[in-house]
């Protein structure tokens, strides 16, 4: 197995912690959405859609979209379990996932695409000539505050968002906040449930294992 | 088990159609989006987020989201199973499944709720204070064609989107398909094999299991 991916891209890292927390490592190779890369014909020969992650496995199938990714790993190696394991779990999991990428993930993109110059007229991930639209900065920045204000709520009595342990809707919604932060989107001050959750998984080993972002952010 | 839905969205239509593949029906709760009943306290004591549909348990429990509703459904009704059977399978019924959620039904959300005056205020699902931006409903109109050629890409040569049988994926993208055509955005002419693949899936019964959409698009 081999995965294409990207150094800044949060959907990327989403899928390294998930692969850390069960033990597995595969080799990486980079594609650079800052330079456009996704969308050139090379990459577009091994995702149409132009988008990261890409896994490969060994005889050349090709599995795109991070939350697709897990789901695979997961039937292949169901321990620890990240995606529940009973039916209500389950359905729990993907709520609270599918919450952290529209709610958290697709926020924070909201503003973070439409501000920065390298990705001025590839606003929408994987399709070119969708132009920058200066009032989605400020609105991206609201919905970032509402996701913030919903994990509030979720997280004041308990210790992880789906169930009572951690799994892949904690991945998502660390990986959006990561990615709030690195935009300059810190946790709000009134949010002290989120900032002890994030606190705390902050401190698994799985956090490190592809320190990209946080590498960029230390450059500045 | 109950349901709160509504008439319109794509979102419940997704849920019903899966429910009636496995033979389920549930009572309905109507929730009206258009007339904003969705963001009033009622309904927000029963899902924070404001969405639909919500799937309420006998026991009190809340499932939000499509996809987890249909997950919960998957685990307890597996036969016959449309979210894949093996780790392969599993994995592209998600894969196909997120892709028509972004690029279809998020495409045309985005043409749809940028241009009609009853969404003026709430353009983001459940989120007030999100005003339409003229520019989207163009940008959504491009988006849903991208969406079109994608799929007749993947279609070319196959019955179905994610395996080789009817998926979750079809249904999500059957949807996506429905609220284009209500919204104006025909299938194009040069997309053939996306017209075979809907007009063969339109003769399942499911696809009749919940009419709201049509009954609205023959009121006109």
């Amino acid at each position: 197995m081999k995965i294409y991916e990207d150094d800044l891209a949060p959907s990327c890292r989403r899928v390294r912690i998930f692969m850390a927390e069960k033990g597995i490592d595969v080799s990486g190779s980079k594609v650079g959405i800052l330079q456009g890369e996704n969308l050139e014909q090379e990459f577009l020969s091994i995702n149409p859609y132009g988008l990261l992650p890409v896994l490969e496995l060994d005889d050349g199938t090709r599995i795109c979209e991070s939350v697709a990714i897990c789901r695979y790993i997961e039937a292949l190696h169901p321990n620890p379990p990240l995606m529940g394991t009973t039916a209500l779990e389950q359905a729990f999991v993907d709520m609270y996932d599918r919450r952290s990428d529209f709610d958290g993930i697709l926020a924070v993109a909201e503003f973070f695409r439409n501000a920065i110059e390298p990705l001025a007229g590839r606003v929408v991930p994987g399709v070119r000539g969708t132009e920058q639209i200066p009032a989605l900065i400020e609105r991206g920045r609201q919905r970032t505050l509402i996701f913030f204000r919903h994990m509030e709520r979720r997280l004041a009595d308990r210790d992880y968002l789906a169930t009572d342990r951690f799994t892949n809707a904690d991945i998502t919604a660390m990986c959006a906040v990561d990615w709030a932060e690195f935009a300059g989107l810190d946790i709000p001050a009134d949010c002290p449930s989120v900032q002890r959750w994030y606190g705390q998984i902050n401190t698994r080993p799985s956090a490190q294992a592809w320190p990209g972002m946080k590498v960029l952010a230390a450059r500045g």
